[in-house]
């Protein structure tokens, strides 16, 4: 069980936020989210977000080649060499908010060999299996994946990350997580498939028949959260929920993204209960699983702006939001200060 | 009648954002604001905010002595001191995101001989009526009130602004807001009055009452703007609603706030119709009022985080959204770029 961020340090800074020179709850989320940031950094007031980093964890599905994506596999390697010349939508709000990326190939169902060793470097395997025909990988390689997710996120920390974000690339990991959040929280296919990228009604009919079949497939495995990444998630998954579960062991504040990040979140949850008292929920997706996912993790999105990229765009816009409220805890005068007489 | 944004630009813009390197409609409201930039810039991309600009009229309310605030008129001069030292919660929001703030009395009803003379350059009045018992100020403060507001949008534009938003201070002035939208919609006192600071059940009933007198006693006066600014406004609402209705006028997108600034927006949109073309709603606020004028001016607002400190805060909080939405279409490669093969 991991142990929950300071109540005490949460008291703290309640008593200051309930002081400031602005009529009780007036600052409404902005006030509780001060409060988070206060409690899982440890500081009244919470210290300025300088260093938020975004970890990208990319990896291809065996599922894509079965119809489920309106893109090809290919758009997988595209993408992460989009995401190395800075030139993807997540780069981009990365730039604009102060955000670091680091990009990570788990998982993609190719050589890379154009790419530095460094992306590299974590590599599990080339795609996953097929979920709804057998296992996505071995143990051995949910547990590799695992324990990568746990060293990058202990190497980030080591490096001054004040907050951390997952983010996701992969055709086809919609599939994937939504399997996983069904198997989390014992869903029927039909209610957490989502359109993903953008498929047409016959496809997401496809889709929500692998997921069907998946989770048939695996049966009571699904109560394992490790057996339910190995069987229905990836090595970019799995990578992602070992980066989320170890920032939580380590007491570091994490933000959530779409369905993959809060998908991982959930099975972290799993692997070590508690996790998500360090989570926040960057912004609510319009995939049905990620709704679900949230709720049972007890969790409000900060952002709803209809938004279905992935990457960690969602969480990475709502940066900003983490920014105002730690800036009200810090630099607003009390009441006391400032009444007249 | 307002001219509108050029569909031609925004039509472009669309087109942009439909090759970006992202799914179609993938990135959601961010895509939606990304094009009504453009539009009211007239630049496919639209241009980087740098120049963004707040300005709050500040104003008190004749109706804060009938217990219809959980704070003391005394409070308003304090807060214009406050702004002015940087020590404010919006103060804190704008340094943080990098908007500039003007603080103007319109109606303090202190003579504020402390502060730079700029401040009260456009004072029209002490105070206001109130409104249950009279009208709040003759049609000549009214008339002068518009007139400084739109001056205010006109220097704030001469001196480079790109985005415009209005932030208010007042003891009590929820309850001429409030008034102002009822006047404006046609609704009851009952379904518009809110607890603005935060009024406990018995003031609650009181500022119903108060909002309720106040409309009987102003009749189908109230079907004219100008008319409703002087029986149940201030001058600070009325220079707010002049600077709203300018800047649109001038084709300059504005950043709407809480239920002041949306009331504002409604009235500038009666006095000059097309103006709201021009406007985007900031945040959601816990007024019911502010709820009934933005589903009347058909805005949608980004950010809903249960705020209602006014001021400005919630658009100043909002703004990092809109340069997430301008960077996404400056910086993101087009999907032709990356494709594979």
């Amino acid at each position: 069980v991991i142990t929950p961020p300071s109540t005490d340090v949460a008291a703290r800074a309640r008593q200051r936020l309930n002081g400031l020179a602005t009529p009780p709850g007036a600052l409404g989320r902005l006030g509780e989210l001060a409060v988070w940031l206060a409690a899982t950094t440890g500081r009244v007031p919470p210290p300025e977000l300088r260093d938020v980093r975004l970890v990208i964890f990319a990896g291809d599905h065996g599922v894509a080649a079965h119809g489920v994506s309106a893109y090809p596999p290919a758009i997988t390697a595209a993408m992460v060499r989009t995401f190395l010349s800075g030139k993807a939508a997540v780069s981009a709000l990365a730039r604009a908010h102060g955000v670091r990326v680091r990009v990570l190939d788990l998982g993609v169902d190719d050589d890379l060999a154009d790419v530095p060793a460094a992306v590299r470097r974590f590599k599990v395997r080339r795609g996953t299996r097929p979920i709804h025909i057998e296992d996505a990988m071995c143990s051995m390689d949910t547990r590799k994946a695992l324990a990568a997710g746990s060293a990058v996120a202990l190497d980030e920390i080591a490096g001054g990350a004040q907050l951390l974000i997952s983010g996701d690339m992969g055709i086809g990991n919609t599939t994937a997580a939504a399997a996983m959040v069904a198997a989390g929280l014992g869903l029927p296919a039909s209610e957490v498939t989502g359109r993903g990228t953008g498929i047409d009604d016959i496809a997401m009919a496809r889709k929500t028949r692998v997921v069907e079949k998946a989770l048939h497939r695996v049966g009571g495995r699904a109560d394992d959260p490790v057996e339910t990444l190995s069987a229905l998630g990836s090595a970019d998954l799995a990578a992602a929920t070992g980066y989320l579960a170890t920032a939580a062991e380590a007491g570091v504040p994490v933000l959530l993204d779409g369905l993959m990040s809060v998908a991982c979140a959930l099975t972290a949850e799993r692997l070590a209960p508690g996790a998500a008292n360090w989570f926040t929920a960057g912004h609510r997706s319009t995939e049905p699983a990620q709704a679900f996912a949230l709720s049972k993790l007890g969790l409000e999105p900060i952002l709803d702006l209809n938004m279905r990229l992935g990457e960690g765009s969602g969480a990475v816009a709502a940066v900003p939001v983490l920014r105002s409220a730690v800036t009200l805890l810090r630099d607003v005068a009390l009441l006391s200060e400032i009444t007249p007489g």
